[in-house]
């Protein structure tokens, strides 16, 4: 394979990375795993659209009646509340009511698609339009792996999940807080976690949103790395910012996403609906909340900086309504995604979705079926930058070594999936018909010669052999030759190389910052 | 829940069956499970559509020319190639070439939607149009649970079979050949499978295609369950035929399909295409034969029968290049199932197609992320009849009491996904809005309270317990749970009532046909 495949400009199409067959397997061996993907997907199928314009139509009013009627709180954060007084919001207290249409129109300055770079250029990602970006799960205080079960999550842990990250071929990003470092103070850990995405993974990556200060702190690392000029006029940092559903907004969060506008930087605007919870128990009236808190949290970084990048998140899941616990991966907010996806189209904002979620404890047959579904709803509905995509177990109470290394390989196939069903003569294959004629085998054809190194996905996790192989070889389940691969990843990992001053500048800086604050560890 | 929800016409949409919360749960199981689902879905969603009208008309031009230059093959059945050669095909010894448009012609008399009837009225299931039909695995030599591990079938496991198919109320179809029953002579255990499904389940069933003797044998026993003359004017019985790919059809086939067309009842036309082997390795290819194959044979019913039933089948899959093994539940046959499905809407066609794939050795996370994603395909392409909807593991080669158990549970979780959103005032809870407010919680609402009786699937495989109940409850991963839902399956199993004087003259038919054989073992 040619490295132009993987340089160039990242605001077209992303370069196709044909796979497949012995030879191809061997070279892609040989480049390490990274340099075999590509930076990220450009889907060649359209998004599944469920819902007629009519019925999108009613979710959009309904919304709208939300936002105008029953309105939403913006609270502990008075800045804000100024802001949405000159927009023309109605403000009466910390609750904010909002015309129809007005957020529609400040939405307007917001860019449809932009990149998001890479210290390696040729891993600078592009969201939106008809892009993918996927991007491993966030925010767990666990971690487990089959070997020692599950324990709180490390500084080390962070660093491995960064490592396997950037090893595998089919993750585009490095993601934020993959889990919680326990071992390094609430307070300095952003300070941890930044670097070591910089340190560890040439990818982009995502800064802390639990503070104003901790996203202010993130998005300077990213100016030493990237340079101050370039930051205030590209996108290099994302932070993820929830809505305290239903219906408020807190300072902690307004106070972020306006830190991320302020430096041009593209803050990521979900809710956090449990159906039954902090939303109602159907669907489309948990879609329709969505979209009004979405809408706002979006509306908000317009007016903090019009034209800051800014992303529209989903994130529905449901109740256990026996035992009221959190589902995650059940069906109704794999189809409610489909149309979050219809309804973030016709804003016209790139659109965050959730991906491989399941309840599971176990890297089991529960965590890959609900995984399944739910990671297929989020590349159907047309998401562009798919939180969640590897790792997630136990309703994201727990990252998982063995989950990511099976997600990550299903990421694999669904760069496949997404190239759809390619029609050219050389695919359409008349002339492999006229060679090998009724009854007769493809095996050495020459069509067959010709394209089997590009044919098919060829999974690491998947055992295809025949049963008496398989069981000579241990009868082993897909975890644990999930466990088989970590380690292996882990042991062969590389750092890409980081320029020295800027490493010293970015270790300088976190000490300084150490050093003015006390240690805090809730 | 009303009895009249599962009783009435079958020729319209199934009625809605709502379930969740745990006084549904309390009610579901007073009433047994069979009696609490729905005899088939209509979708409420709109299938898949990823490829351009000039993309599908290259397809199909392509499988025009391979008719039209090409040819397939008609082995052993003279009484064919005089069908096809009075229907004005060119036919030169056993290759029969089809001018462009001949066979779209002869197809206009095949009915686009037709009922198979079960003896319970209220099972009967409606194939074609908006409808969904899920039916288990079929044709696996070996069986295996977690407790004996791997062994070749019996008629006991395929009647364990049968009963569990019967007793859970997301399946809607007795099946086939559930497993193949070996300690029964070949040659006779087409009539213990007939009898099996008609004694232990009132569900519709298939029959045997492995001969025309066996085939007519089959519809004789369903004219004895349904009478000779409802059958001649009703479908009662499917027969699921394979084409020997690439573009052969073998006499055994042909003269099955015939037999059933004969009767008035539907062959599932079904080729059988691994791409690399029995087709191009390239999928816009392997689809254009797909589709040559099967119109040729489908459109055989319409010579031997005008406006038989008659189902276009879709099998695709793809092979590992690297040991040369058959691969299932990879990307490339889900996203061509969908291609395949637009194809099948423009013949105007009922179609078939396979569910949950996979080519993993054991209930687990690689078997369940292959047979998500193929399920998925399968029901987004607007298959009206699913086949291999449970138990399928190990390419075919295993049913699993486990993996059976599981995805029986996701075919549940699919009524609801094929529910779509729905969009009404209760569901867009304007309401709720009002009554809740910014802030607070929907648990105690009155639209909660109202609504969560019928809200969220409620699996009975998922545990979606906190983790420390989970681990005190013993820790268990999904295969375990559904081992032992099985057996309680299985214990709690009622057979459905069946009229002495059938059940007899069925015994007898059995009796009198086996005296005439002697025992054939392979």
């Amino acid at each position: 394979m040619d490295t132009a495949e993987i340089t160039g400009e990242n605001t077209g199409p992303a370069p196709r990375r044909e796979r497949g067959g012995r030879h191809a397997r061997r070279e892609l061996r040989m480049q390490g795993p990274q340099e075999a993907g590509r930076p990220y997907i450009t889907r060649a199928i359209p998004p599944y659209d469920i819902l007629s314009e009519e019925n999108l139509i009613r979710i959009e009013d309904t919304a709208d009646r939300i936002l105008a009627e029953i309105g939403i709180e913006f609270r502990d954060d008075p800045a804000a509340l100024n802001m949405w007084k000159k927009a023309g919001a109605k403000v009466d207290g910390v609750l904010v009511k909002f015309e129809p249409g007005l957020l529609r129109e400040i939405l307007k300055t917001a860019p449809a698609e932009f990149t998001q770079h890479a210290r390696n250029p040729a891993c600078s990602v592009q969201i939106g339009g008809k892009n993918i970006v996927f991007s491993p799960a966030y925010g767990s205080p666990f971690v487990m792996d089959l070997d020692k079960g599950r324990r709180y999550g490390t500084i080390e842990d962070f660093r491995n999940f960064i490592k396997l990250a950037q090893s595998s071929p089919w993750l585009h990003h490095s993601g934020g807080t993959i889990c919680e470092p326990v071992d390094v103070p609430v307070n300095k850990r952003h300070l941890d976690m930044v670097y070591s995405h910089i340190k560890y993974s040439d990818r982009a990556f995502m800064g802390s949103v639990t503070s104003e200060d901790r996203a202010e702190d993130s998005i300077e690392m990213a100016r030493i790395l990237f340079g101050r000029d370039f930051v205030d006029k590209n996108c290099v940092i994302l932070g993820n910012v929830n809505v305290n559903s239903p219906l408020v907004w807190d300072g902690t969060m307004t106070l972020a996403l306006r830190a991320y506008a302020r430096a041009n930087q593209a803050a990521v605007i979900v809710p956090f609906i449990l159906g039954g919870a902090m939303g109602p128990v159907t669907n489309a009236g948990a879609i329709a909340q969505a979209l009004a808190e979405t809408m706002a949290g979006c509306a908000l970084t317009q007016l903090e900086r019009p034209g800051a990048p800014v992303i529209f998140g989903n994130f529905l899941s449901s109740m256990s309504l026996r035992s009221g616990s959190p589902t995650f991966g059940t069906p109704e907010p794999a189809i409610g995604s489909l149309v979050v996806g219809q309804l973030a189209r016709r804003l016209n904002l790139p659109l965050r979705c959730s991906g491989n979620f399941t309840t599971s404890k176990l890297p089991d047959a529960h965590a890959m079926n609900e995984g399944t579904m739910s990671m297929l709803a989020a590349v159907q509905c047309g998401a562009n930058f798919i939180l969640h995509s590897a790792g997630f177990l136990d309703g994201l109470l727990s990252m998982s070594y063995e989950k990511f290394i099976m997600d990550a390989d299903f990421c694999g196939a669904l760069h496949t999936y997404l190239d759809g069903v390619k029609i050219d003569d050389n695919q359409l294959a008349l002339e492999a018909f006229r060679e090998v004629g009724p009854g007769h085998h493809f095996f050495g054809s020459a069509h067959t010669l010709a394209n089997y190194e590009t044919a098919f996905w060829d999974s690491d996790i998947a055992d295809n052999e025949p049963y008496e192989k398989w069981e000579a070889a241990g009868s082993t389940d897909a975890a644990t030759r999930a466990n088989l691969r970590w380690k292996k990843m882990l042991n062969e990992y590389e750092a890409p190389p980081l320029d020295e001053g800027i490493d010293e500048a970015l270790r300088d800086f976190m000490t300084r910052r150490k050093e003015a604050m006390e240690d805090a560890w809730y």
